[in-house]
């Protein structure tokens, strides 16, 4: 019996459980002071109205033989797939309903497509970036190629022409910078993915959160259903990150190496996994049903808290990515610190938990990352006392 | 770009595709005879009062920032991992609450675990056999072992001394035969195991449809810890096959090639999933909540339709495994006809749609499934014009 030994290959990651322990040592010495959590990526506004309704009929239907549904439709409910491509059409994107696949969220998807491609693959991801593109790769034994993102570029790093992967990794608005590619930029991407016959990965789990003028879709972009794949969630749309719900987009058209990359999904999914809790689809299928005024409110909400954020860091004169069309701000840590040190600093001193960018790979490691996701109270006074911090560094 | 050339090796499985077809013509020629449906793996009971009561209080909590949950616990809420130790507790299987993972069922899980093994590995499995076992090795490029299953070893075939695999499936009671080892075959099966440092992946989704005293979990067995991991479901349960919930035990002392399987499992799992939705997870966490009677009540319905089926076999003189302990039937076909022969004769002149056993596997093809998740008066009409055919041939 042989284990897969690359798992004695990923780096055990103990960004959040260090994290937790620094608060929980700092909750058990200073048992009255208020803490002011700017670090979780999670949701804390409850589902709204329509979601909960569409939830309840869905539990009645189950309850009852006559309306009772076992097993669903194998790519997710058709209903469900049509309020996507309908969202996708605001978008200017038109998608065949057997493009879309319904998941329990962007992440298990995200893992689980490189089923489909040989393990001799090389990757690339861009430095910082989401865990889990990294060690889900590793896992399987392939090669990981590190992108800089930095001041120089924005946090938006661009292909080297010299610079071969075949499995390319885009998350655009970005997970952990907020940084958003514009359509000029996702073009040079997609010619350069199909100069190599590459496949890009796009996680757009943050499309939501886009006000200005650029791309919620790769799909926007000419030629993308040739080379892309595409990875999105009501977790951040719609709060849905305890309610598991995710879609994917695999193009008819997108082939690699004599194999149809949607066929074998299907295929893939298919053999290990069998969908979507009924309930859950009808909720998701209430978000995207032409009335979406109590989502948009939702995602106003959290965007006034980085608005807040994002105010501050300007009258401080902090650099920083994101903080509009994103749930995330990064910003260079005062004085160009350590950003294990600020935190350290920083709930020590302002009482604010954030996470420290180091915690995202090299280029971070004199950022620092904190999220709109909190009480708009909270992240005001955070805000207060993030500024009266910095102004006595 | 090289893309996963076993996905081009997995045999393209038209089972359910044919059938579906062949049921479709005949009603196109006969739109007014009525179809008994006895193919189906699929429950047709409604979900359970208590069940129902607990999705409607999640749902509340979902909808009141107070009581929303976003994502929850790693390995699944605590609460239903409880109540998934408690349920073993009455095998006489002593669980940690660090060896229980919740799952959005078992198939997912049963793919996914592959991850954990070298992709030299064997894999053993019974013919017939239930055809995920099969193509998610293949689809990673690993060499599977059949072992037979036929009418002088019961569908229950024992491990032979000289014929080693790294990966061993059983699945009892058995899908598609019905068939249950007993715990005298699972201690062979176990000794086996540890003699070859093999891993057994236990499948027993159906253990609840056990009445008499044979295993329901293999950790029932001595050892077994050392050598298994096993995985179960809500979905034949408590009719969960729509709701998406299941639980994989992975044991702590579980170790193979210097790797700890329960550390590996966990970081599988937090790297490539997300976890249960809380509403799910709720839900599951009614169905062994000390007051089981609705939950067997269902289950009694569909055994009442196994009894129909088993009893018509037996008044008929037909060798058959499962009928009891199981909601599957198999059974040998009249004549030792064919069983895609059989299954056109059936449709033909009884009315009845039932799944041939060569969908399974070489050693299926004169045999022919017949499940219990129908409704009563339909299984009993389907048994009258079932008699009425054998007996005219």
């Amino acid at each position: 019996m042989k284990i897969n030994k690359h798992y004695g290959e990923i780096k055990e990651s103990y960004l959040f459980a260090e994290i937790a322990k620094k608060v929980n040592t700092f909750k058990q010495n200073h048992p009255d002071t208020p803490i002011y959590r700017l670090g979780i990526g999670d949701v804390t506004l409850p589902l709204s109205n329509k979601v909960v309704n569409s939830m309840r009929m869905a539990v009645d239907d189950m309850s009852k033989k006559e309306t009772f549904h076992g097993y669903g439709d194998e790519q997710g409910y058709m209903f469900l797939r049509e309020s996507i491509a309908k969202h996708y059409k605001k978008y200017g994107v038109n998608l065949d309903l057997k493009e879309i696949f319904i998941s329990d969220g962007a992440k298990s998807d995200l893992g689980n497509i490189l089923d489909l491609f040989d393990i001799e693959n090389t990757a690339m991801v861009t430095d910082p970036v989401y865990p889990v593109y990294v060690d889900s790769n590793v896992m399987s034994g392939r090669k990981i190629k590190y992108l800089k993102a930095n001041k120089e570029n924005g946090f938006l790093p661009m292909p080297n022409e010299n610079d071969f992967a075949d499995i390319i990794y885009l998350c655009s608005p970005n997970n952990p910078t907020g940084a958003v590619y514009n359509r000029e930029q996702l073009k040079i991407w997609i010619d350069f993915a199909l100069k190599n016959d590459s496949v890009i990965l796009f996680d757009s789990a943050y499309e939501y959160f886009i006000e200005d003028d650029l791309p919620h879709s790769i799909y926007e972009i000419e030629n993308s259903k040739k080379c892309a794949i595409e990875f999105c969630s009501y977790s951040k749309t719609a709060g849905f990150t305890g309610v598991r719900c995710g879609y994917t987009i695999v193009p008819l058209e997108l082939e690699r190496d004599g194999f149809n990359l949607n066929k074998m999904w299907l295929r893939r999914q298919t053999t290990k996994f069998n969908g979507v809790a009924y309930i859950v689809q009808k909720a998701a299928t209430s978000v995207f049903d032409g009335d979406e005024k109590e989502i948009k409110d939702a995602i106003e909400y959290y965007k006034e808290n980085a608005k807040t954020i994002a105010k501050t860091l300007d009258e401080l004169g902090i650099f920083y990515v994101g903080g509009k069309n994103s749930p995330y701000i990064f910003f260079e840590c005062p004085n160009n610190m350590y950003s294990w040190d600020f935190f350290d600093l920083l709930l020590e001193k302002a009482n604010v938990v954030g996470t420290p960018g180091a915690g995202f790979g090299e280029n971070g490691k004199n950022y620092f990352r904190l999220t709109a996701f909190s009480d708009k109270e909270n992240t005001k006074q955070a805000m207060i006392n993030f500024t009266k911090l910095v102004k006595e560094l």
